[in-house]
């Protein structure tokens, strides 16, 4: 019998590993949220994945339970474990990455580079931190932010008064993070995978273009970060990776300072949109090394097919919702590219799809990228 | 809303155009002969093929049918067809596929090189051509024919009694096809793909090893064809895709005898087990390709990754049945190996999936290969 592994959530992180689980002929089943999700194809089970019951029913059948997203309560996810159901990443770390002061906390205690950081449960407490950084930080609410949500430059101790009230009406004593704005110069990413044996692999460190949150563009790898800052990147990922117990693939988020400085910025327990550019740059995507490393196979190799790789996220799409229509001038132009659409219809700001090229010269590749995936703009 | 093709049938071919539909954004739906077929992730409808009303109402729902064999009747495809169903490809050149004796007469027509051929009606008509070359032929039933089955080495006239009977009693005065016993040095393999409008594009000529009438192993590029042998072999595909008017994937084996001479053996016009090496070593795999040319799509390029890259089969498996059982031993022994499988049953003999290595040199890619794929063997 073909080994057997549940998602839960429906998005595309789901969908873009259908693929790698039918090539290496792994039985992959998804619960999905509602009908027509971007995993549909995939989907055996509907439902709540806040709801217990909902999870276990469709976890019996499985081999090992992941994620198409970090959201499952810690409720549901101890529900599983007790129940006996493999569960990769497992709890723990995913507690990490599913509270924000909870992650820079286990960071600091690491002695990992973050930047400075507090949590703050008022006004005062926000003017303190302001106070002692050039009256100025960034205020991330702790849960439930991602793609720039829940992210807030502010400079004034009241900015941030709408959250103060909602989390204190929510009760529980929470609190929200706030940060030092750090001057880096570029954002990377570095991704690994780790399977509960032990073993970690790392992909090459690419570079991040970030607008408006979003993730724009991805150059793998990072330009002029051979030697220390790729060094630097890999380690301080598989040291996250070994000391939370995170197995799958883990994204870390970083940012580089003009001093040469590497912070920590995001985590994320899954494969990641800095991490598309894999599914045809690198030897093994990050899809495929994510269902390898949950079912605990030994891992893939990571090197890349052309010496860069480059990926556009397709924001949004044509204003019309007419997708099929631009199919024609995009493959024509540029049919050395690989264009992925996720079922979604375009809407303005979403992410529906991505177009990579590989090639020799980086700025060859660039180009190209733009250029091939700028056919399905507005 | 995205483009949907639909497929009958529900084999591996099918399973493997998912991934490629999945990751452009394409709607497949498949008409699965029954049920836990390889390609069922996809399945919308199950039903029997030959049946035109089965077939129309599969159809309905899609904006072009294309297939996993090329089994279906011509009054089904003329059904569909008369419907107003694009069909690709279409009733016409699929006709030329279906039957080895129209296959041969329409290549010949065209001047292009074949084998020395006869229709033969009985044990006279091949006793003239066994006299005429030399006392050996290859006898071959003219329909239903698939990896090495209806395919036999005669060297005397009554060797093919069984299948005259055969004919004799189904009526319709078909005929056997005999063709000259081809002193071939190695066999290869091009792949092209055609679109409506009439754009072609080829693949890289490759070499094919036969075992037992199976295909065992596949080498890309053909090695020493560089130059003019690949440039024919080209030309030959390419001729004949444009004079039958395929669209989709057009596979064309060929012999190479000793004094370089190059004759057609077989046409499959679909993907084709000669080119399972793209979706791990070409720009855009055959799958990729297939659907683009089917939806009138532009073509992909189809340029290499690596120098070499080399596709082994895995037949039969292990005995026991316990294929989940060999993935560790074969993924930590070659990590850089892309394992394929089919979602099909060990059984003795059967196509149950492959292994790809791309590399820089031929000879280590092939030993690679081979040692990879091995590990499911029983």
């Amino acid at each position: 019998m073909a080994l057997r592994v549940g998602v839960i959530g429906g998005g595309q992180l789901a969908r873009m590993m259908v693929p790698a689980a039918l090539e290496l002929g792994i039985d992959i089943r998804v619960l999905a949220e509602g009908p027509a999700m971007s995993a549909g194809i995939a989907a055996t089970a509907e439902g709540d994945y806040h709801d217990a019951g909902t999870v276990l029913a469709f976890a019996r059948d499985v081999d090992v339970v992941t994620f198409d997203h970090e959201h499952v309560p810690q409720d549901v996810l101890r529900a599983l474990v007790d129940a006996g159901v493999p569960v990769r990443p497992g709890p723990e770390p995913l507690a990490v990455a599913q509270d924000k002061i909870t992650m820079r906390r286990r960071l600091s205690e690491l002695g990992l580079p973050v930047p400075d950081w507090a949590a703050v449960h008022d006004q005062d407490e926000l003017r303190a931190f302001l106070d002692d950084h050039g009256g100025r930080a960034v205020v991330k609410t702790a849960r439930g932010g991602y793609d720039g949500k829940g992210v807030r430059v502010v400079s004034d101790a009241s900015g941030a008064d709408d959250w103060f009230t909602a989390i204190a009406e929510a009760g529980g004593g929470q609190a929200l993070l706030v940060e030092e704005l750090v001057p880096f110069t570029r954002e990377l990413a570095q991704s690994v995978a780790r399977r509960p044996s032990g073993e970690v692999v790392a992909w090459p460190l690419v570079e991040t273009v970030q607008q408006d949150g979003v993730c724009a563009e991805v150059l793998a790898p990072a330009p002029d970060s051979a030697g220390r800052i790729a060094d630097l990147t890999e380690s301080i990922a598989v040291r996250i990776a070994e000391e939370l117990g995170v197995t799958g693939v883990l994204a870390v988020e970083l940012f580089q300072t003009a001093d040469e400085r590497i912070l920590i910025n995001e985590l994320a327990m899954r494969p990641h949109n800095t991490g598309h550019w894999t599914i045809d740059g690198a030897t093994t995507s990050q899809f495929e090394q994510h269902l390898r490393a949950v079912l605990d196979l030994p891992l893939g190799a990571t090197g890349m097919h052309a010496p860069s790789a480059v990926m556009i996220n397709v924001l949004g799409g044509p204003a019309d919702g007419d997708l099929a229509a631009r199919y024609p001038g995009a493959l024509a132009a540029f049919p050395e590219a690989k264009y992925h659409f996720y079922g979604k219809a375009p809407r303005p700001g979403r992410k529906i799809g991505h177009v990579t090229v590989v090639g020799d010269d980086v700025d060859d590749v660039v180009y190209r990228a733009r250029a091939a995936a700028a056919h399905f703009d507005d």
